[in-house]
């Protein structure tokens, strides 16, 4: 073990030495690329933002994708722009990126002076900042640590998977390869911080009920599904997920039963079930009247609270007679959770891993060779890659 | 709230007087059921066993069932006879239970002189001793107050929820229906002592490696599957499962990577993934060599741990050059499972509640009526059935 497995990130071959200043390891601060999906900003961005997403065969495989992922999201486009002009005419989500951004940065700076200052950098998918923005804007600000820091609390490769190989592409693309040196913030889904935010945003939404209801409330966690043949694959989304309720379950209050589904399926493909939709219908048709969703797999409002909890449930709810139907806050710029940002990304610096013991294991039926890279610099030594040893094997 | 509400299970109805003796709640101790799927003892009880299992509509909807069941049940027995003959004649499961009981029960007499004397009673679903005899033995010893201690970890309709229903309708067979005051444990996936014994059957499964190799092992948690129809009703299991994971593996002194998976999946409808046998082949063909396989839904040696992990599915690892395949040992009668066992009763008398807050919560797609019903005597309130208050409102 050298001082450079050991040493805070210290730069791999470049042992940091005793009395230097602690900046030496972080010569530039620290930059935090905020990886997410990003939503369209305004109502002319929807179809290019479709078009893009369509595009991805990480993704989304489709037959002759170039045309007929091009057929789709026009197709799609009117009614897409529909659900985000009765949302406000766009996605919050970059707005509250940068509010989580700022604020994480101040209390880092707090926090770790010795890796100060901290800069926060959004690296969207298929909507501007891209992460060529990201790593370009870093790069201009004179940072070279960096860290790729996913907002997805649980791990996917749909998600947070496909943001990072699109970071490492990014980095080719605009020749900044060996510009920074990276540790990757993989998953967060069971930190304590985080759960406790969860707890206490489920709490806050109870109170939208009248005491004598509140005990009678279900409590439905809702998550983006997947795919099954995701799942087949071997991605561990669906387990993070109940990892995530079972410790927001734990930390809540009160004891008011609880259920797990999976909205937003779309297409002709079967998806991870039980689906949000069916169970409030069931839910409706055995009476129950006071149901709590609660996104867990999003930390910010955007389209699938907004507009599919907020409104298409809703409605769906109310017309079968669930007149209790309600939804949890989102964490936005709950304070707690923006202490809860800030301590991931110190936790993970204190730590000097670069990366959790997770990210490495491709999914056993992965058949995406870009999966789970690295850049060629890491602030701490990487193991070798399960599929880099078969190959070598 | 009256004393019945908050006493540690003084029967509805008879609040417990200050200064009574204790063993006033208790008049014949405390009889604690321990329900499991059960397996054959002997050879010769394996088709009986396939008979009632195929014949079990809760379990397995056939058409023509009473044909149809008895038809694949009577051309299975040969082949799973020998399955049965190669781990040494029979199923273990009904010496391991009856060992937990014994230490369980001598443990709670220390741990809970109130309520002693504490008997277990064996309740198993499709070979002796059933439900009936369990009820009937504990009526015979004089027993009045009951526990209903299900031997699942994780809940499941298809495994505790079908030895409920047994037991409930056991007690209509034997006009024992009020003879005893009952309490439920559930569920327990997430307790403590559970949590670590599975740890710690983890790390003595890693020494079975050469310290140079364990570091590489990847631990390969495997739960029974289950149907997907079952799944899209609602069943938390695969939730529950995960929980579990996640609990054990924050509780392990290593940082191995882990994944996931399911066994035992027959016939020809969809089961849910990622499948245990796909994996092994998976990570086989990308080179890994050193697997651990971790039952997580089962707390004692089976067939599917005996046969389907040690023999069938080692015979296929090794085939394809993973030579490090191993499993972990199961908890059977690991002390500090014994521990966990006394202390998972122990805590149920001492929090007073009926069952968790989870039981009377039906699958929003539930089917069968009887489910997550309840005995006409209940130690402490129990609260009102959702299905009911449909059927009501």
């Amino acid at each position: 073990m050298t001082p450079a497995d050991v040493l805070p990130f210290a730069r791999a071959g470049q042992p940091q030495q005793r009395g230097q200043a602690a900046d030496a390891r972080y010569p530039g601060g620290t930059g935090i690329v905020m990886m997410n999906l990003g939503g369209p900003a305004t109502l002319d961005e929807v179809e290019p933002f479709l078009l893009r997403l369509f595009a991805d065969r990480e993704i989304i495989q489709l037959p002759f994708q170039s045309m007929l992922g091009k057929f789709i999201a026009t197709r799609r486009a009117p009614k897409v722009k529909k659900l985000y002009d009765a949302i406000g005419g766009g996605s919050p989500i970059l707005g509250w990126t940068e509010a989580q951004g700022r604020a994480m940065c101040e209390r880092l700076d707090a926090l770790s002076p010795e890796s100060a200052p901290h800069r926060f950098y959004v690296s969207f998918r298929y909507t501007t900042p891209f992460a060529d923005d990201a790593v370009q804007a870093m790069h201009a600000d004179g940072v070279t640590r960096a860290i790729a820091f996913t907002q997805y609390p649980q791990w996917s490769c749909s998600t947070t998977g496909s943001s990072l190989n699109d970071l490492w592409r990014a980095l080719a693309r605009t020749g900044l390869e060996d510009a920074f040196t990276w540790s990757i913030i993989d998953r967060w889904g069971e930190h304590e911080g985080f759960v406790s935010s969860m707890a206490r945003a489920i709490e806050d939404g109870l109170q939208q009920y009248a005491p004598s209801e509140r005990d009678d409330v279900l409590v439905m966690f809702s998550a983006h599904s997947l795919p099954l043949s995701v799942i087949d694959r071997g991605d561990s989304y669906p387990a993070e997920i109940a990892a995530s309720v079972s410790r927001v379950v734990q930390s809540l209050q009160v004891s008011n039963p609880h259920m797990l589904a999976f909205q937003s399926s779309v297409g002709p493909v079967k998806w991870l079930g039980p689906s949000t939709e069916t169970m409030i219908r069931q839910l409706a048709a055995r009476g129950q009247k006071n149901v709590l969703v609660v996104p867990i797999a999003f930390t910010s409002d955007h389209i699938e609270t907004l507009s599919e909890i907020d409104i298409e449930y809703a409605e769906l709810a109310h017309s079968l007679g669930m007149h209790g139907f309600r939804r949890s806050p989102s964490l936005n710029a709950r304070p707690e959770f923006l202490d809860a940002l800030a301590d991931i990304v110190a936790t993970h610096l204190a730590a000097a891993k670069p990366y959790s013991p997770q990210y490495r294991q491709n999914c056993p039926g992965c058949t995406n060779a870009a999966c789970r890279g690295v850049p060629s610099r890491m602030a701490v030594h990487a193991e070798a890659h399960p599929m880099e040893s078969a190959a070598r094997g």
